[in-house]
């Protein structure tokens, strides 16, 4: 039963915007590299065992809290917690670190459902998550979560 | 006294994902468009007068709920609401619609900071937003904005 | 028949990199942007009238030279010329100009095949170009096409 | 004297699009995270040792062939070969592979020139490369590079 997921990744110049640091809406990107390099380190693919590719993880809602900036060629620790698992979604929540420095560089919280494609309307609806998805994911505990803990300032 | 823009946008090739659908993190890339666009339908740019380019407005924290999904080609209306105005920060609600069509496909908030570069440190640090800006926007009235709306669901 | 197209687009911000200046990589997508439009243009969507979304224009080659920088907020002009339609692929060329200014921002080159996936195999295989689509489409005189012009230096 | 460098990355869902595979214009953006890897390797920055932060490496031209698709979850060997060293310029060409697999999915080439801000005029222009960078970065050998050799078609 895993509920976290560490990795570190090195910021590209592509990833930078021209105020010198890394645009804002990466942070959701990078968010979800570490939601799927999660995914893997369980034996999973994100898109699941359907060869069909017509399931998937459309989000629900996504959040991030900006506390200091990144730059080119930073390198950053993604830590992924899993904050809850219900029958039909997932949350998660990230704290984004420079190795080997104290202070959070960011936070987020993203809150994912699984979902399919209906035959009959095409259309996405939320489906079960897969037994087997399940049995390997839980939440963390609650020490580990953000809720509760005082949240860093600039 | 502003308080509010609306613009479309139509959904690019690039924007989308292999799910068919905007990538989840271009709905920022679209939040800061459209601020972007208020800011120049104001008479500024988001640089404001400072021709160093030394002043930028970093993000404290944003969020987007998402309710249905935006496929390629689709015409969004973006609408930007100003949800309060303090001496160094701004917060801004956005609720993306398709036009002529009723409900939601999504809704965000970002608040913003206005800063600049710290001569002698090199830094980033808050400032506050200059009187000619201030006295053009302001906050939108309490029932234009999500506070206190009933959220929809998808 | 047409063989060429404009569109206006305004540089976003995160269209930059922490160069101040539109990556590189963002003028293939204004590319794609332009040749969308054209498609629109004649009626079409550049997925077709396949409704099963199973047919697309997946690139051959993308090539372009880079003359000046784009900065935030510029205004661009997107000059798309046809230059050759063939029963499989069509080559576009592409202009980048400032409204007003002489001179050229860049000039691009991408060569397109019109393909579908195989339902025996899974795969995408060329496919003839629909007659719908050729019979309006025709490639520019050639005195409008870059080869045989003299490239422009920075 | 370094002329060759090479380095593995997994294709990542925000790199997709909605036909499912990586977009063409993410194809430069992997060039150049191997070109600023490259650079890495050799003790450098992208953006050399000018703490002020004003010189790079703004393109001259870019270019990508595209053989075959790569998918969410690849692994992609980009091999990257100094092409060209003159006074002010660097040429480079790329090749992607699949691990463990025979053929291409894509070569590419980008001329790059070294550059910096004119204090007089702020504008952008091409300087000699710094010898230190020069004395480590040679063409690789005419046989390992595409010049000459049969380009794959899909």
């Amino acid at each position: 039963m895993s509920y976290e997921f560490k990795m570190i990744r090195r910021v590209e110049f592509a990833d930078t915007d021209m105020a010198g640091i890394v645009h804002f809406s990466n942070f959701f990107r990078m968010m979800e590299v570490a939601e799927h390099a999660f995914f893997r380190s369980l034996g999973f693919s994100i898109h699941g065992p359907d060869p069909a590719g017509t399931t998937g993880w459309p989000r629900a809602s996504a959040t991030c809290d900006y506390f200091r900036p990144l730059r080119f060629e930073d390198e950053v620790e993604i830590h992924l917690l899993v904050a809850e698992v219900r029958s039909r979604s997932i949350r998660y929540e990230f704290v984004f670190r420079k190795p080997n420095e104290s202070g959070e560089i960011a936070r987020g919280k993203v809150a994912t459902v699984f979902a399919g494609v209906e035959k009959a309307t095409g259309k996405l609806a939320a489906r079960p998550i897969p037994e087997e998805i399940r049995a390997k994911i839980t939440a963390a505990p609650a020490e580990l979560l953000s809720a509760g803990s005082a949240k860093q300032n600039p």
